[in-house]
């Protein structure tokens, strides 16, 4: 096991964890650095739409980004009072199942499933895209390195994090600092400038272009840029994290994460109009992000293009690990209500729900391949599941307060009911602009999840329904089993086997296929050492059976056998003991117990309650 | 399970297992496919070695052909003293083995290995390329018709084949029919024309070429041409098969084999010099086989054409499924002797070898990828393994005629000896011309396969050593086990559970772990549903022990008590009950047993000698 203790990290113990309190500085890093870094992906959405009209696209972008400010505003004050009511976290799925039923529930289940395997996909194509404009060569090779940041990701997490909050305050702040910077410099050369500031290192020309904008595409534009809004509802899901008073600090660091958010994306809007920055074709050669052409012309490409640059990749690669994290938890608390495989309840060596990290990890892989690594293909697929999970958890924070009631519980409503309406409108906007372009493989999967969510639940009712019982435990038939024990020559295994039945009835059958003509020899041992000794302390010794094997088969004629020795005693319960060899080495694993395995699986699917197989252990 | 049913067939039963014996007409195509279909790849083999002296080159192709059915002559009387010798069938393997002792017979079943797997891998590479000589636009695609056609045979072989001799009867003779027809009557047109004939469809045009070649050069053509005579050992491996008088019929058959064999090879290399036909580039794009020139030039591109070469492609695809009968086989030999994993002795389904066909597969595979398709890359791999085992198996007769004397024992041993010699000089001459271009990848092999056949004896002689007892069964504590039921809530399965351990003990212990709040349920439940109805009957109640889990684990604190109860209690054996859902379908498999299956096999790791895990399962 140790080659996994190196890779892996040893299995950490039951007591080791703890959960440590934090306050707003390290909270916006934690819970913000998902909705910041939707600050690199998010206004390059919505500026590749409008490559085609080149200089004149940029005149759209101001209108777009106050829309989506304004409804980053609602969505606000609709967390803050999420907050409120849900002091132990309230994510979509808790709040969208305790105010509006199981059905509810199921969909922001999905539609979060979803999401959390995007924000993975689109943070690690979106982090390669910024390496991707440092280094243009890199270009050709974009599925790979999302691969390979997917596989470091994976890495890490499965090793387990301990205070990851650490890691993520210093590419945080680095992040939001040095692009505020560039954005205040740039925006004291343009006003100095008179609106049109010359760039240190100019961006990729945009053709002048022409043309009004119809208003479908408008509307697309709107819903791309919109997915930089996701990730604002990670700090209502954990209030619990914060220091006392939860609540207080929890609204605190929501405030300055939105402030924060707001900041960068009107900045990065009005420096793409002063400098006249537009997106690059997001899957050709001479891709460029947005904010590389914006830092480059800003300060040119010195050492702090790169610093830049790299926070960039290290927080939208962190970002994606949030993913790691949120996940692995959702599944098992949908798991716990009976909607997902029961696998996704254990924990592994690490203390982490790792089957949980192997789907989140398949899924990604997929998205990340099927679509080459371009951030702007995933977006479509992106938003839906976002903002499904926004509009659920707003409108079921509506019937909560209409349950809960309380002082103001009507202006309460009325605040989430708005939050509820703008992001469903918002939803709709983005199912119907971006269906073609991907969003229809969303609209298609969370139907498809809930009804193999709703199946796994039935198949878990069924057994529950088939096993429970109401009253007092038979108490008839309570003798010993029969017990059946294969013998294949006189040894230390056949000792402990035939020992361990005896300890537990006095009816025993040794059976011996005649495959390698050893009969005689184990019939030469049978008396003197074995059935006389047994005599003599009073016990009845074993009987040996012989069961012939013309073909030289093993297994089926001690099947067919034991499926003999069941018929002849209808009431009796029937044990096989079968020894198995536990190796000291992984790799000799191959060398042992093939056949005392198939055998357990043959009587596994051609028995029934009354045969149980017991596993012998013999330790090399 | 009827997926499996449909794709693979559905199991045979023992009884189904019969030999049935045949005759020479039979015989041939059963026994000398692989030998006869050789003559596709052996001269062509040869004659790429002469591609770069041109029209030139061809002067040395009647000479090297001599040479070759000289050797082959030589190999035949040997064989047929095998034949005598083994009427039971002698393989190079079962032959060194007995006469010259395990490690003479440990390299001969490293070479039989390499030499099926490469039989496999030739075959199909050279029947592709029949099919890219007659439809030269799939030449870009050789590989994946390489293992499409090895998929195909994969499939049909773990379906099992019935009757497969038939399957060989119309292919080979039409390929043997088909390939004298066109030998004879190209020999016809030459002899008519003064040694000159006209090509009917030309071959591609051979610069004239000088030069004399070098004797080392000489070698080399000789050591690709010998891979013409593999195969001809079929015959002596199953002289079981045939007919009463067996030795006799298959003597027959195995001259009738040579004289076809040695027929091919003369006719194709007096026609390659009649008609200057010479190879083309064996992974160019021009590609086409030396019997596709030969059969255009003869009769032209007409269906006869089409007809012989589909021939060819079926004899060489069927003499790679003579791996798939022969490799399982062999291997299953070798795990007899426990120089191979024990699985090789399993049989599958339809009476397979599985895991035989498996590795066969998987090796074959490989060495198609690797050499991309290309017959003239896998050549010099081939003839080495080949050649070691016909040296080896001539070598034993030898020894075996010293052994078993008799009336002619004398002349036999200059016969076989013979044999040795020739082809163990063959063989270093193979090994020293080909070294480079691949044999040393086959000269290393061997000694690791060696050495890992040797390393998996000593690990079961080691394990034999550390079990074998010659002693009485110690009787001292025969007492029932400590019984411990994990017991989740009270439901059907629980009451098998508890009703199973009073069946084995008195000693029974319910554990609870309390991760989901369900201790006051199931404590409800205890003294009225179980524990009064046990006391009821006379017997001991089991005793229920809740475990605490304040992090909602379930496996760990089990494990841990299990583990502190065996301390407790050092002379006691500690039996576990598992309880083990037993679904109705293959997809419902995910959703149950992680659990039980994780707790076993913390309890396999962390036991010891007196856990015992108990599976109880629990038909749904």
């Amino acid at each position: 096991m140790s080659f996994f203790d190196v890779v892996l990290g040893r299995p950490i113990a039951t007591v080791d964890e703890h959960g440590e309190h934090i306050g707003p500085i390290a909270g916006i890093p934690v819970f913000g650095l998902d909705a910041l870094s939707s600050a690199a992906y998010g206004p390059e959405a919505a500026l590749t739409l409008l490559i085609p009209l080149g200089l004149a696209g940029l005149h759209y972008i101001l209108p777009v980004t106050a829309a989506i400010l304004v409804l980053l505003v609602i969505v606000f004050f609709s967390y803050l009072q999420t907050i409120d009511a849900y002091p132990n976290g309230g994510g979509s799925y808790t709040v969208a199942t305790e105010n509006m039923g199981e059905r509810a529930g199921l969909l922001a289940a999905a539609a979060l499933m979803i999401d959390y395997i995007l924000n993975a996909a689109v943070g690690i194509s979106a982090g390669v895209g910024a390496i991707i404009s440092a280094f243009p060569a890199l270009q050709p090779h974009t599925t790979i390195l999302c691969l390979a940041v997917l596989a470091g990701l994976t890495l890490v997490n499965l090793r387990g994090i301990k205070d990851s909050g650490l890691a993520f305050l210093a590419p945080t702040y680095l992040f939001c600092g040095s692009l505020l910077f560039v954005i205040g410099l740039g925006l004291w050369r343009a006003y100095q400038a008179g609106g049109h500031p010359a760039a240190i290192v100019a961006p990729p020309h945009l053709p002048i272009g022409v043309g009004m904008l119809p208003l479908w595409l408008l509307a697309k534009v709107f819903a791309s840029g919109c997915t930089a809004m996701t990730g604002v509802e990670a700090v209502s899901n954990g209030v619990m994290a914060f220091r006392q008073p939860a609540c207080r600090n929890a609204k605190k660091t929501l405030t300055m994460i939105i402030l924060l958010l707001m900041a960068l994306l009107a900045g990065i809007a009005l420096l793409c109009r002063a400098y006249g920055i537009g997106a690059t074709d997001p899957s050709g050669a001479g891709y460029q992000s947005v904010l590389s052409q914006l830092i480059g012309a800003v300060i040119g490409r010195g050492w702090f293009y790169y610093v830049s640059m790299g926070s960039i990749f290290a927080v939208l690669a962190l970002s994606a690990n949030t993913s790691f994290a949120d996940f692995p938890r959702l599944t098992r608390a949908i798991a716990m209500h009976d909607f997902l495989p029961h696998v996704f309840l254990i924990r592994g060596r690490r203390l982490l729900f790792s089957h949980g990290i192997y789907a989140l990890v398949g899924f990604t892989a997929l998205l990340l391949i099927i679509f080459q690594g371009v951030t702007d293909r995933l977006i479509p697929l992106f938003a839906i599941g976002a903002f499904l999970a926004f509009t659920l958890s707003q409108a079921g924070m509506v019937v909560h307060w209409l349950r809960v009631g309380g002082p103001r519980a009507k202006l309460r409503m009325v605040v989430n009911g708005l939050g509820a309406v703008a992001t469903g409108v918002t939803l709709l906007v983005v199912l119907v602009a971006k269906f073609r372009e991907g969003a229809w493989v969303t609209a298609l999967l969370i139907p498809l999840l809930i009804l193999l969510m709703a199946s796994v639940r039935r198949h878990y009712d069924g057994v529950r329904e088939e096993t429970t019982i109401d009253r007092p435990i038979h108490t008839d038939n309570l003798v010993a089993p029969l017990v059946i024990v294969p013998v294949d020559r006189w040894s230390k295994i056949a000792e402990k086997g035939l020992r361990f039945a005896l300890k537990l009835s006095d009816e025993v059958e040794a059976v011996h296929v005649d495959a390698e003509d050893r009969l005689s020899e184990l019939e030469q041992h049978w008396e003197a050492n074995i059935a006389d000794p047994i005599r003599a302390i009073g016990r009845t010794p074993p009987r040996l059976i012989s069961l012939p094997s013309p073909f030289r088969f093993v297994m089926w004629p001690l099947l067919e056998h034991i499926l003999a020795v069941e018929r002849e005693h209808p009431e009796r319960q029937i044990a096989v003991l079968i020894p198995e060899l536990v190796v000291k080495h992984w790799w000799q694993a191959p060398l042992h117990n093939q056949r005392s395995q198939m055998l357990k699986l043959l009587l596994l699917v051609k028995g029934n309650q009354r045969i149980t197989v017991i596993n012998i252990p013999w330790y090399l």
